[in-house]
């Protein structure tokens, strides 16, 4: 990324506007009103072949008489004529296109929008939009858009892919309180995307925390990189989560929007922290950009009702944060700011009489103890008290603690006079919600944070030693067949080139053959016929087990012939695969997907109902760390079971994390090959005797 | 209930301030003065011995000087001397007494507070409280509580177990612009209860919806039964979900709070809807008392922006609404009323062009159109459009459409001028929010109250033949024995008194009886050590299972017998039971608690890692309707099990409603028997083909 371009397109100290009209209603109009009344202090360059002046500034017919450097160019004009103003612009070396106007991909016009790009980075230009709003910059008092005024003062900046949404916002953050420094609206990303804006808003220093409302990603791979990079929080608002909203979401913009599954698993790779509504983006993004992460788990909550006390705490279950009892000096030392009849456990309720001074010595107290690592101060609007003072209260025992690497956020249940002490505690940096759930909802998101700084999600397991060369010769083989699937026995060669355990297996063309197979291999064994045509193997008739002699082989070779042919007269039979019968195990099976916008993805789960009835899996973008991997087995439903339930041994996780990770290894690895492969059953045994991939299935994708 | 001795507690005609004070900051002087502040029209009597006059009324000296009728008395004087008051208010002939007054069973004097309910009884007067802030009443115009003002009117009444929390709320109403008729703070709930205030609530004109806020019921079934009874739509926010919660909630009032799990089985019998937070409750609430329930599945959603279209989408499937496409004729004639690039499927995007006129003609259409069911209308503030106009325009067309019994909800994205308009929505009788998330929630609320109707909780599966007086027999030979749990033997006998299908088996006292009882069950056989002492058969070598003959019958009988003794010398051994063994089937589990709040219950899960690993069971307190039963098979996670999987066949499902409905009946019947039981696993079959319980276990109640 060209940090100068982007600050120049994002941050511009020059603008002009093609299409600037002097007719009222007109968006070329309202852009340049916009700009005016914003008080931007940068140069404002109006651009109509057919004016001289618009509101009071000189209008230029052109770009190129333009007379000095323009950083970035605001687009209006109708879209069949936007390539020659971006070729204009390219000309002039403007450095970035911010384009308002619609009519591109959203419409199915996605080659004119493909030549817009290609047009611009020709000239070293960036591009924002097309079909958006604009851009919003407190810190610029830049409004380069259509929205009609500036958001609110804020420490946090908004990406949307919602250009109505967004204008909804900025109008919302009056009414809520929660401000923006920046929003940009970016619409089709055609050009500049999530990945861009993330790793340019992480930069910029008026910039805290960087929210975001998604429909969906272009390039998943790409945001979840730049995303890793970045210091600051993300938080995500991800549309399009149920099976209709995605189909909503497709309809109306250009994107596609990927499986609600699969963007859980981008997220927390990507450490970016879920926001499930719109309010909740609000609510969340305001903790994040005023207080500290949360470094541990110990959180402590003062109330003066019992009521709101108990609302917290079932909240704080809800969202990861649960509360355990105070240790037993801080209950002794909080009781002396209670009445007898008040209890310190946590929630420590300093009941109904609490005023300023408790409120005060009690949070002072509590953020300065080691135990303590987040606060939620809660406040029942009361006859006896004014909640001004009592915010005033806390925000003094807040400063005088010295404490700033703690956060803290604040609930009051109240009227008017609630919503004062709210707005003032909100401009004193310390976030205040309308409902204890919502308080402790937003101390749960800086506890996210921490939780995702702690883990190197950037750190991928290590390579092994991969045997691509030996993968692809097993698949151009297939491919010279015409064939688009491996057999079972093709794709456990694959699986082997990525060191994964297979059972052993060897085909044979004649029954002597698989009798000299079999004690090679060894007793029991399993015998599956072999062919391109019979996928369902069991379903022919297909598959013997459990052989355990000569006789037996002998039998179930002729058996399984026999049974393929009445199965399926003209099936191309390859031989029978005679092949080691792995001891029973846990099953458990992997997945893989080439997903549309985040390439290689890998899903994995427990066999059986689990899978079956349960759709008990998960997934992670490959490639990820060995962390991560576990992480994915600790995750689903089923995770007992490999922890060992009934009194049985654990089973072999450290032997299952790295097959996940080999398996991911392998279908990045492979991505221009495999559109889809699994492992099932995977057979894992008891801690130290490993694993075994006992059947293994992989697609091929078209060339 | 006597209502006109609930009328005179709750809409007082007169009342007497017991402890009334001249003294401003005495809880005694803030009632008379709010009383007199909220302009009540009855008549006010301060009650004082030392006092002559209170805020310019006569103050009589004892409640017997009054010489009128007094409906309520307010009692504020301390706890000591209450009982004293409530004697003086009996022989007065008072009504009831709301018992301000704190410093009873919620500080571990439950005697105390039994005896005034004991002595307010004697008088036939009822008891509000004790530890409660008191009563508020728009319609009357009645400030009886030591909260500073009346609440914003609305035609909702709050019952809250919390009293900060209700003055919380009652400030909340006037910033949230969400009204209520009564506020009744419920305290210990000494004598009148939720089932009491619910069933009042339920009578009176000026209430249209029953909001509750829950830390513990102390009798549930009766506000189970309550509840049911009731037309109008209840919610109710349960605090103290989470196990830390609970106890948070126990050490604050005086009651016991329940599991969360049999709540949520309660809420469902008794047909109350959920409120999962404090805003959720208000929200909720909102819809519940301004729109008619939603008598079918079809939402429509309106919009002008796809944003906030696609979040709603996401909303309806999360709360239980999900979005269907719209028929073919509904989109062809909504099309005629958006741009080319517009959507009539579902979410309807009218586009940010849509103005007024456009509102006004799709709501309007849409509400009459036969497949709508209810309606979400959203908009996103744009600088073209009017949120007044617009709010007045959807007003207008659902006036004009005639339709009363359909609801609509709407959202608004915006600022102050969006903020207007939904207030003006809601004084004209439609709720709006300020999020897509919260409309498509508070409609999906109106869809479970109508749910709810729908489903006849109070209909009770028929009672079979049972046998009450032999199950109570072998209860009773068990107590003679000094026993505190049935033998799986008696256990069994004690199911099939209440029709259930229990594996047939008969002790056997020596190994001859055993090869006779062999012969009459018929082979194979299950065989199983019969000890009080010995309750984990299987751990003590005591189960053979799958024996085929006479020579097994003896050898397991042998070895049976040996391998109890080695494993507890001195156990006292009843014989052998010798069993029918049951072919295999779908393993489910039935289990029974008598919980302190709601009496016995059932629980209902499948067998084997679903209850082990996932805990996936489900409650119902008994006794229910068949249809219940059928819901808990329905909405365990291992539901498709008993539908069939794998092409297997369903299970029998009507013998297994029919079983649980039995088995409810049986710890209902036998509450004063029974601690616990379960049926463990019972084996269920092809669908006609029936189930059998194998295996019973059932602890008495001390006595």
């Amino acid at each position: 990324m060209d940090n100068k371009v982007m600050n120049g397109l994002l941050t511009p100290k020059s603008v002009a506007i093609i299409g600037a009209s002097a007719t009222p209603g007109k968006i070329g109009h309202t852009v340049v009103k916009n700009l005016v009344e914003s008080n931007y202090a940068g140069k404002i360059y109006p651009v109509n072949p057919k004016s001289d002046d618009i509101l009071g500034l000189k209008c230029y017919h052109t770009v190129s008489e333009i007379p000095a450097q323009v950083d970035a160019a605001i687009i209006t004009v109708p879209a069949k004529i936007v390539l020659d103003s971006i070729k204009e612009c390219g000309e002039k070396g403007v450095k970035g296109a911010i384009i308002i106007t619609s009519g591109f991909s959203e419409v199915g016009e996605k080659a004119l929008e493909e030549e817009l790009v290609k047009t611009a980075h020709s000239y070293g230009m960036r591009i924002l939009g097309p079909n958006i709003v604009g851009v919003l910059s407190n810190s610029d008092k830049f409004n380069g858009s259509f929205a009609p005024f500036l958001p609110l003062k804020g420490s946090s900046s908004l990406v949307s892919q919602s250009g109505a949404l967004l204008i909804g916002i900025d109008a919302a953050t009056y009414l809520r309180g929660v401000g923006f420094d920046k929003l940009i609206s970016i619409g089709n990303m055609s050009d500049v995307d999530f990945a861009d804006t993330i790793e340019w808003l992480d930069m910029d220093e008026k910039t805290k925390c960087i929210s975001l409302y998604i429909e969906g990603f272009k390039q998943g791979r790409k945001v979840i990189e730049a995303a890793q990079k970045a210091k600051k929080p993300i938080i995500g608002l991800k549309a399009g989560v149920s099976a209709h909203g995605a189909a909503a979401a497709a309809s109306h913009t250009g994107s596609l929007a990927g499986a609600s599954k699969i963007y859980d698993a981008a997220f927390k790779q990507a450490g970016i922290i879920w926001a499930n509504d719109l309010n909740n983006l609000f609510d969340r993004t305001l903790a994040l950009s005023l207080q500290p992460p949360m470094k541990g788990d110990n959180l402590l909550v003062l109330t003066n009702g019992g009521g709101v006390g108990v609302l917290a705490t079932d909240a704080a279950e809800k969202y990861g944060v649960p509360l355990k009892f105070a240790p037993e000096d801080v209950q002794a030392e909080l009781k002396k700011h209670m009445p007898e009849f008040g209890s310190a456990k946590n929630p420590v309720d300093l009941t109904g009489m609490a005023g300023t001074e408790w409120y005060s010595e009690t949070v002072k107290y509590s953020i300065q103890h080691p135990w303590v690592d987040g606060l939620v101060v809660l406040y029942c609007e009361t006859a006896m008290t004014n909640p001004l003072e009592i915010a005033q209260g806390i925000q003094k025992a807040l400063q005088e603690s010295g404490i700033k690497d703690k956060p803290v956020t604040v609930s009051y249940v109240g009227g008017e006079k609630s919503e004062e002490a709210m707005r003032w505690l909100v401009e004193n940096g310390i976030p205040a919600y309308g409902a204890p759930d919502l308080a402790v909802n937003a101390i749960a998101a800086l506890r996210e944070f921490a939780r995702n700084k702690e883990n190197n999600h950037t750190e991928i397991a290590e390579t092994g030693n991969f045997d691509k060369k030996a993968a692809l010769a097993v698949i151009e083989k297939a491919r010279q067949d015409g064939r688009s699937a491996l057999t079972e026995m093709e794709a456990k060669q694959v699986f082997e080139a990525y060191q994964m355990p297979v059972t052993h297996s060897r085909v044979a063309k004649s029954e002597d053959e698989a009798v000299k197979l079999a004690k090679e291999i060894g007793y029991p064994l399993v015998m599956k016929i072999v062919s391109p045509q019979i996928l369902h193997k069991s379903d022919a008739g297909g598959v013997k087990v459990n052989i355990k002699d000569e006789a037996a082989v002998r039998s179930a070779y002729q058996q399984i012939l026999k049974n393929a042919k009445a199965y399926k007269a003209d099936a191309d039979i390859h031989g029978i695969l005679v092949q080691e019968m792995a001891p029973m195990g846990t099953e458990v099976i992997l997945g893989s997907v080439n997903d549309a916008t985040f390439g290689p993805t890998v899903m994995f789960g427990l066999g059986g109902i689990f899978v079956e009835v349960l759709k008990d899996v998960t997934f992670r973008v490959a490639p990820f760390s060995k962390k991560q991997a576990l992480e994915m087995m600790a995750e689903i439903k089923g995770a007992p079971i490999l922890r060992g339930v009934r009194g049985e041994q654990p089973r072999d996780m450290d032997a299952l994390a790295d097959t996940i990770c080999k398996y991911a290894h392998m279908v990045l690895d492979l991505a221009d090959e495999i559109s889809e492969s699994d492992a099932n059953p995977v057979l894992v045994y008891e801690q130290g005797k490993g694993l075994k991939v006992a059947d293994a299935r992989m697609l091929l994708k078209k060339k």
